[in-house]
């Protein structure tokens, strides 16, 4: 759809590439402890050894699944009726939450009575917004410290452990030497280098709940967003990525924007954040929360900068409180607010290279100045923790001052704002307010490690977010690698969640093609990282990958990969032939001499030799820097 | 070019697309102490800075330039002809060597003779071959450990500083406080981390000298390839980036081959290797080395497989050696040699998850075992050095055995391999026969520091070049990505070369846009290396583009960067108007609120309040981690 083209929403529809099977794939569910309980991944079955390899079965392995119904054949995908509310029972049964009679902020209330709207309104809401009752608090991180295990925590339990306990069982029962030859190695894994994360063998719900009660993960998981399903962000679970989306003021439309949501939780987007500047802001985030099976973020300075015409300097506490009400009773799972700038740290931005580059930081420096007092975002910071638990949305404490540029890395005022959103979180957590803490940025690569270690140490471990950071400022439109690089490397020292950078960073709005380029970049940047760090389980999908791959099982190497279409597309490039999928050769080096075929024979040879498979095998298990990843693989059934 | 037309010599013609100008670029020369040295150099010019932001001018930056001829106007390109013999008066000079009266290889005597290769043979080759006087040794390595500095040392340590002098006069020149400021700010410079590398300030012709003379850098150099402009790889000078290209028996022309070796270059490969493995190899390569500025690398093994039709086993010495010297005297700078895969190692990739996967590893690894004892290249190597040092002919001992899947990363089987590279590296510097070692491969980011570790220890120093590595096997499509970050990480630690990897890695042939975001992403990788080592004057380039960025200067943004091209198509995707390039404003935040532009607002305000620019620049002297990178700047003169 193209831009100027009207938005209707009678006949608004899901983007078709969305909802496209992904090939040999399966949406499978894995059941908690009650029915209503089910567990989302998707199964890649895989063909098995050709014979002269050894003919061996390859069982399926499950992957993290971000896409929800759309990946469903048995769902029913109508964008104008939205997702079913499949948390709503577990909300109902706390029995702590009430059903409004309308909406609780001004603009929402405006914004629905205005007819000229009903044409480009989302349709299918029919249920009234929802809050925690009077003192109550509703917060994940308030029923973990009583010591309630959530649905939704066993919920994220089951789905970070990835179903590894099925694979297991399954590369067992071929059974055998053989069959317990293969299973070894393919559950064979480099020990990590974790910088004191603590990363168990199995994830159970308790072990979920105790996190979120510290504080060192959250589950963003807004009451009036039911149709989400639950994940989760912390140092020790699975590294995360976020996808921006959203409109601005010069491009883009209502559909645009659903489709780009749709895509990137097609190819593995844990969270989106809808940044939208432009025109109908509120009707475009009904949209997308409405479709969207992932926590949704926004930066809700934008949307109330929009209410006074741009006007920093006009922005209110008032102003500010409704437009947090009406974005959570929306439904908006986390809000990145920009409390940290503080009218101390303002000037020493003032000879940057690159001054202040967040949008939001330089809104609240703007108005500080012209106030000459600290931000609202900061006096009423727990009026707004009272917003935050009656609803459950998560803080995403914002990196105002975050530097724009190698430069500006690391300065006072990058490193006096952490300081405060430390102290911030402290605040937050007195609430029982689930937070993440927001970093740079462009970080050259020697000096990621301090910035980690200091949110780590200033935050006390609270889940760090962070937007790359881009590694050098030399090459405009290929951001996503010059910042895959830096997220790659942070997450590895600790970060929880990555933002990814399109290829478009400093240049334009992202379109569909961008956002699936960074969201690809940033999901292998993030298992990088948690290959990196030893997560558990991490490198099952290298060891089936690079399996087929050696087997010249080329339809399963596409698969198993992160872009199937791409790995496809680019090897029938060269070779497009049907045949050419079961050939023992590719484009590179030809039919006459391939490497991994004189390998196999190599490996005949050997053995003929009386080199054989069990002193071979022998050797391999004394190869240092080797662990398995089965150990606890029962635990967390017995929860 | 289609790969199935014929291609014929007196019609070949150069890239249309390698000799376009890049935007706002002049090619220029710094003269050395003879006006036979004269340095290529990029300078980029630069737009003066918006009144609003100051009205200064911004000097010209001058970047590293490895496009040779192909990027000077006044150059006259015709490829039949090949490039200006610009080192044969050096090689003269020395009087060591002496002009044959033929080709001294058998092969390379047949091919000449071969009236069916007449219609595809370069025909613009009016030299002999040269060779070393009886008892000579021609090496850079020779010359040095005698403490003679060569034009071709002086060369590369003018290359290397990027003309940092003249930029550094020309901010110096503006003048007053304010010019003096903008001029503190341009160089300052984060300092790095270098993990023992020795990073001068300036690099003169004699450190130059004496990094060569203790193997720690090399100067690719053959005596039959004077058309190439001298360059270093070293980890102490700027990590450098090798792209691959070469035909295969599949795929590919030799029109094609050029084109890719023309476009190489103007992206930045430092050097380019010929994998050819098809029809023509002889041929296809003199064509790419009559037409390159930068040093050609081959793997000999490769051709002299296809002597043999393929057969490993049928491999011998003399086939190899007369390999060897034809290639030699063709001008091949370094050839890759895989003597490090010995019969004791080959058992131990038996139960590897993707056994040998280097093709040269593979065919060593099948003779040997089919001749059950140690290969030609172990117990030929010292006359392998009597070869190489007739030419100059570097060595990249080959890495036979590197891991082809994260799993078998660091294993017994590659790190004896590297053991015995430091051993032949040992032997080769007895020669005084220049090399480097060759690395992997797939790595997991935790397992990379103990490689590179390894690798300095065994082999004393001498440069590590890496193919990636690549930090998850699981992204088919995207390797140039998952190596990418492998690749800026081991450059980091210490690698002097990092060997490109492609989209198209593991799944088809590159073509010239995968050659392109091949190069791009390592030219980046390596930038990224060198901000982190703290090269002297590697966050110039940064510096300029962030402030070009602030400054909405567009067109400069877009220059400065590594690709001009895309970067403009991106922004002019959402904002194509030429008065957009000049906007304060751009598609992501559009025209009514800009981040970038308060901060402008907030620099007034907060120079209004008192907040004087001295204090705030005070401030930002105070912040750690930022130095100076201008002292020495005089140094190389003085030689």
């Amino acid at each position: 759809m193209n831009a100027n083209d009207k938005f209707i929403a009678a006949t608004a529809h899901v983007d078709a590439a969305a909802i496209a099977p992904l090939p040999n794939s399966r949406k499978i569910y894995v059941e908690g402890s009650r029915p209503d309980i089910r567990v989302p991944m998707r199964e890649i079955a895989q063909s098995d050894t050709p014979a002269s390899f050894g003919a061996e079965q390859n069982p399926p392995i499950f992957v993290y699944d971000c896409s929800g119904p759309y990946s469903d054949p048995q769902a029913r995908i109508d964008i104008r009726s939205g997702l079913p509310a499949l948390r709503q029972q577990w909300i109902e049964e706390r029995g702590d939450t009430e059903v409004l009679s309308g909406l609780s902020s001004e603009f929402g209330r405006q914004r629905a009575a205005d007819e000229a709207l009903d044409e480009l309104r989302f349709p299918g809401l029919h249920r009234k917004p929802r809050r925690a009752r009077a003192g109550a608090n509703v917060t994940q991180m308030h029923y973990a410290r009583r010591g309630i295990i959530t649905p939704e925590m066993e919920f994220v339990a089951i789905r970070e452990n990835l179903n590894r306990e099925q694979y297991i069982a399954s590369l067992r029962a071929s059974g055998g030497l053989k069959g317990r030859k293969m299973a070894d190695m393919m559950l064979r894994q480099h020990p990590g280098q974790s910088f004191g994360a603590s990363l168990p063998a199995m994830i159970t719900p308790e072990f979920v709940r105790s996190e979120v009660a510290r504080g060192r993960a959250i589950i963003p998981n807004n009451i009036n967003h039911p149709e989400s399903e639950p994940m989760i962000i912390g140092r020790n679970f699975l590294t995360k990525i976020n996808a921006n989306i959203g409109n601005s003021a010069v491009t883009s439309s209502i559909a645009e924007e659903v489709d780009k949501m749709t895509w990137s939780i097609r190819w593995g987007g844990d969270t989106v954040m809808d940044l939208s500047t432009g025109k109908n802001i509120h009707e475009t985030r009904e949209w997308i929360i409405r479709n969207s099976p992932v926590p949704i973020g926004t930066v809700p300075i934008y949307q109330a900068l929009e209410k006074v015409n741009g006007k920093a300097e006009d922005l209110t506490w008032e102003i500010f409180r409704d437009t947090l009400i009406e974005q959570a009773e929306q439904g908006v799972d986390y809000f990145t607010i920009h409390a940290g700038v503080l009218l101390r740290y303002v000037p020493l931005t003032a000879n940057r290279m690159t001054g202040i580059v967040s949008r939001g930081g330089s809104i609240m420096a703007k108005w500080c100045l012209a106030h000459h007092k600290e931000s609202f975002l900061y006096t009423h910071f727990e009026d707004i923790c009272e917003i935050m638990k009656a609803y459950d949305v998560a803080f995403s404490l914002g990196d105002g001052l975050r530097p724009g540029s190698i430069y500006d890395a690391n300065d006072e005022a990058q490193l006096g704002e952490l300081k405060t959103l430390g102290e911030l979180t402290a605040i937050a957590w007195k609430h029982d307010v689930q937070t993440i803490i927001e970093g740079p940025g462009h970080v050259p690569l020697q000096l990621i490690k301090e910035n980690m270690d200091l949110q780590l140490e200033h935050c006390k471990e609270a889940p760090f977010y962070t937007l790359g950071p881009l590694t050098t400022d030399i090459a405009p439109g290929y951001d996503h690698i010059t910042s895959g690089i830096g997220a790659a490397t942070i997450g590895w020292y600790g970060t929880a969640m990555l933002c990814y950078v399109t290829p478009k960073e400093h240049l334009g709005l992202p379109n569909k093609q961008d956002v699936k380029e960074g969201i690809i970049t940033y999901k292998l940047a993030a298992h990088a990282a948690d290959l990196a760090k030893g997560h558990p389980g991490a490198q099952i999908r290298d060891n089936a990958l690079s399996k087929a791959r050696f087997e010249f099982r080329w339809e399963d190497q596409f698969n198993l990969g992160l872009d199937p279409d791409k790995a496809k597309d680019f090897h029938d490039e060269t070779l497009p032939k049907d045949s050419a999928k079961v050939a023992h050769f590719c484009s590179m080096c030809g039919p006459h001499f391939c490497s991994m075929k004189i390998t196999q024979d190599v490996r005949d040879f050997a053995a003929a030799q009386g080199i054989g498979e069990t002193e071979a095998l022998q050797k391999g298990m004394e190869v240092k820097a080797v662990e398995f990843v089965e150990s606890g693989a029962e635990v967390y059934r017995n929860v």
